[in-house]
Parts: C-alpha cells; sequence; structure tokens
C-alpha cells in the first residue's frame, strides 16, 4: 500500500478546502485500485460535492444551521460552541473511499472531495491518501 | 481489480431506489475482497438501510426537513430549491465499501444498498461497482 | 482477506461505544493495508470521533434533536418513535474504512472508532473488522 501525508492550510474560519488535484496527483502514478482518504482530526470531515457554483458555501452554512455554535454541547474545550465541531465527524466522515482507474480518479464531472474544517484554531491540517491497487 | 458501471433508473421524483441485487450481482462470481459502490454524480448519495417497511420513505422525507428545497441556497442552477440536492451528498455520501466474503456482500439481514437521488431533473443515473479482492 | 465478527454489548440504551481497542486488536497482527469496519444491523452507524470529553454524548443527544423519537415515522415496528433508528444509517453510515499501517491504525490522537446504537431493543450487536493488505 502506497500512503502519504499532506499537509493543507485551511486558515481560522470555518473553510471546505477542494482536495481533489492532491489526491488526483497522489493517484497519478499508480494503476487500478481504491484510494483511501482518512483525515486524522477529531474536528473535521471529507465531502464530495461540487465546488465553485455555491455548494461549498452551502454547505458549510447549512452545517452551521444543523449543528449549531451555541452553548449546548457538553464538550466546552476551545472557543465558544466548538462542541458542535466535535460532533460533525460523526455526520461528515473522516473517511472516504474513490475507485481509481489507471491514475484516474473516477470522480463524476461535478465532484469535486472537500475537506470540511469547521474548526477556527487549527489552520493546518492532515490528510492521508492511501492507495491499494490490484497487482 | 474489477469495476463496472450499471445505469439506474430514477425517474423524476425524489427516489430512494434499492441497488442490493445489482450489488449482489456483480458481487456473485468474485471470492473474498471488499466492494466499493460510487456514484458519480453531485446530486445523489448511498445508504444502507432497510427498505419495505416504510424507512426508505422515512429517509427521503427527513432529508427533505433537514435539507429545505426552499430558496436559501446559494447554488440556483435547476429546479427550484436543487441547490439542498448539491448539499446532501456532504452528509449522504456517494462512497460506500462493502465486505464481499465467497461471492456474497456481508450484510445484514435487514440491510439494503440504498441510491438516493433526490435531483428530479436525472431520470437516469450511473453507479460504479469496484471490487478488490485478496487473492 | 481476513475478516472477523466481534459482538459488542450494547445495553438496552441508546449508547456509543468505543470499538477502537476491539479494532486495534484485530489489525495489530497486521501489516499494512485498509481495515474495513461494517455494522450489520439497520438501526446502527459508525462515527470516528473523540470520546472521554462529552462529545460522545453530545452526539447522541444530538441525533436525537436532528431525528426525533416521535410518531412522524411510516416504520412502526418497535418500541415509540423506533422508526428514526432506520433512518439514521442514512446519515451515520454503517461502513467504515481506516488505514493500518504497520499493525496500527492510522487514527489522529484524538479520534476513536465508536458504534452508534440508538436501537434500545437489541442489546448485543456484531461488528465485522476486515483486512485487505499489500503484501
Amino acid at each position: 500500500m502506497l500512503t502519504k501525508i499532506v499537509e493543507i492550510p485551511t486558515g481560522n474560519m470555518s473553510a471546505a478546502v477542494d482536495l481533489t488535484s492532491e489526491a488526483s496527483s497522489f493517484a497519478s502514478e499508480l494503476g487500478d485500485g481504491l484510494l483511501s482518504v482518512f483525515v486524522p482530526h477529531a474536528t473535521a470531515g471529507l465531502a464530495v460535492i461540487e465546488t465553485g457554483a455555491g455548494s461549498d458555501d452551502d454547505l458549510m452554512a447549512h452545517l452551521e444551521t444543523l449543528f449549531p455554535r451555541d452553548d449546548r454541547w457538553r464538550h466546552r474545550h476551545g472557543a465558544p460552541g466548538h462542541g458542535r465541531d466535535h460532533v460533525l465527524p460523526g455526520v461528515v466522515s473522516p473517511s472516504l473511499t474513490v475507485p481509481v482507474l489507471g491514475g484516474q480518479l473516477a470522480l463524476g464531472t461535478w465532484q469535486s472531495i472537500v475537506l470540511v474544517d469547521t474548526n477556527v484554531d487549527n489552520p493546518v491540517r492532515q490528510v492521508r491518501f492511501s492507495f491499494l491497487g490490484s497487482g
């Protein structure tokens, strides 16, 4: 299995960061197999969505609605409302698997792999790419 | 890696379409390994739920509640409220992995693999099955 | 592919049960590869979250808010409101993939693998671990 960690700057704001070019680059010298994308953080997840036409902002805004940054959370470390960042990976998983064919991600035309990082206290995140092939 | 695209009719309504027989058929000549199910569309996802006892309708209805088809979305192409279809895959992922044992999906008795397609503008969808085995 | 089912006591309450030690133990004699964790039940899912600092309780409480145990559900078997347990796996998937390196789960410091079992009628659950390696 080929595996590699990349560092992704996400800044100090809630952010949806497109990882597709990093994932494509990792896969480009490989053959057919499965790409595992895994975020080793407890306050971030991965989504496969369209970017550049408003949907990344829509996703982040709607996650603020569904998981409000208020005082309901038992987890009380970090910035106010940060407890919601710890619940989010239960619904936006930090693990994703994408088929790779001839070194190309088998994504649809409008799909991008996005790091969903709502944590405002960690400006750089790690993402692990791992590839398991068939020969 | 063995891989194949199947076309799934989903009609012009929001639909939860059972893919279990297609997935079982794909796996049936294979041995032990992991089945990747991947939907190469930006407005569809995959769920593993019980079908035929109301829960597929419950899921679709509840997703309408959690992701309302109203005018809150920045993404404004397509039918009114269609922006919510683009956010949904952030929570109902288009990628799923299922263990296969002796050519049989290792699903539980009450589990089915379901294509969640809330997009009313695309009556046919593609689903990619990929199998990575151990021998 | 190496595969094994473990039985997990979850009791008669909605529960988030940490599976990390069971998964680590399964992986410990293996090399590099992908660990599939799969729950063969229609009313349970898997999450990767921090445990022990309130977030597991936060997740379960918030899932009660997002998926209320009321009479809106068409599925009407089991305890009152049990229909919501059948919808939950659409959002908290029963399938998870984790990279393994030298027999160690490549989890982040604060990540645990958690079985999310909101079903009060099944006190013991099965979880399947499967490992696909590269040599």
